[in-house]
């Protein structure tokens, strides 16, 4: 818990988990050259246990999707944390993020949810964290999850 | 206006508007090496009003949600114009598109909508326009528009 | 048919089809730097036609869901053997899929309907096919068809 990023995480309270392990034939993080694709995140919490089963617009209000959201940011954290050897300072910069709103057809503040992601990557890597971004409102996720998010970091 | 992609715009009657500034703790475009990752792109006019408000199969029909794809992309080279200092001519190749189409459950003609986008990409840079593309029908999108486009860039 | 992966896919009796034709403006596969990205692949069979046409939750459970899946992996490793002038020797690793899933609003089954590609990939490439990935339910796909998957590479 020696780095910079280490140390803003403990200023902001969070305590990353042990990354989750995929249940599949995929691997939570590529590296391709100074680029590195983490696998969509859910909603796990600290225990493995998925949090925030239902929909935006229906079970849960933007306040909680950001809740979720937020989850989400903190799990890709932890994944890239492994990914680079426990060591977050190598992180140059959060390229993209997709964000996977769980919502009802007519809902339409996927923004506002997906904030709960961007503001914590901001939080946590100040202007290293400033990502582009597609929000986007799907159908169904994984496990009933109301949000699901993705990204590509620059690492040095 | 004296590059050349600034020259076929006006030749095609387009004009670039001001890009968008993202509602959140998120920016436009992002570099790293030579990819430009441009966030997704919406129905949002020159006055920066969101156009194309409702879904395929229900408010619009293709030739709607391909004016309302080919909007997001204008407003893609506008981010991009903006990311490469006002030069277009600076992009050497656009790589991929993500297409999402807001549409009803049974809708299927999810390609010719996105081709909005991917035509007016290939009709102002020509070859360089030529991308690898996922097109998509999604639940619901911010602001209840039509289309979100976003694109990945290989620049000079 | 010299390559390693050649004879790996005669080994598990795979035959590549002929890469399908973009309808559109958009090209199967662009490649920049050492990545090449794959455009959506659906399920089209050996003969064009689309395939596994409807839902999961629906006219599909998730056996007939991953072999849906499966197709599209098919169709991404023509299209990545076209890429690669015939050479799939040439692929240094699988990054990323995207895997998107034609789903009833309360199926939560994704990951493993989208492991009927991820598995191709790893039985085709062993190590080398073993990706980040994001998958998710959409609300409507191309043709209706059941499943797309897309994919970013390192190639040599």
């Amino acid at each position: 818990m020696s780095g910079k990023v280490d140390a803003r995480l403990a200023e902001l309270g969070i305590t990353l988990p042990s990354p989750a392990a995929p249940a599949a034939n995929y691997v939570p993080t590529v590296r391709s050259g100074n680029l590195v694709f983490v696998a969509g995140q859910v909603t796990f919490d600290a225990q493995g246990k998925p949090q925030f089963i239902g929909k935006l617009g229906r079970e849960f209000d933007v306040a909680q999707g950001q809740q979720a959201a937020r989850l989400c940011g903190i799990n890709i954290l932890a994944q890239m944390k492994a990914a680079l050897g426990g060591d977050l300072d190598r992180v140059v910069r959060c390229v993209r993020v997709g964000g996977f709103v769980n919502a009802v057809p007519d809902f339409t503040d996927h923004p506002k949810v997906i904030n709960g992601a961007s503001d914590l990557l901001v939080q946590v890597l100040g202007d290293a964290g400033k990502h582009a971004r597609a929000a986007i409102g799907v159908g169904s996720l994984p496990l009933g999850v109301a949000c699901e998010v993705e990204a590509v970091f620059e690492v040095r």
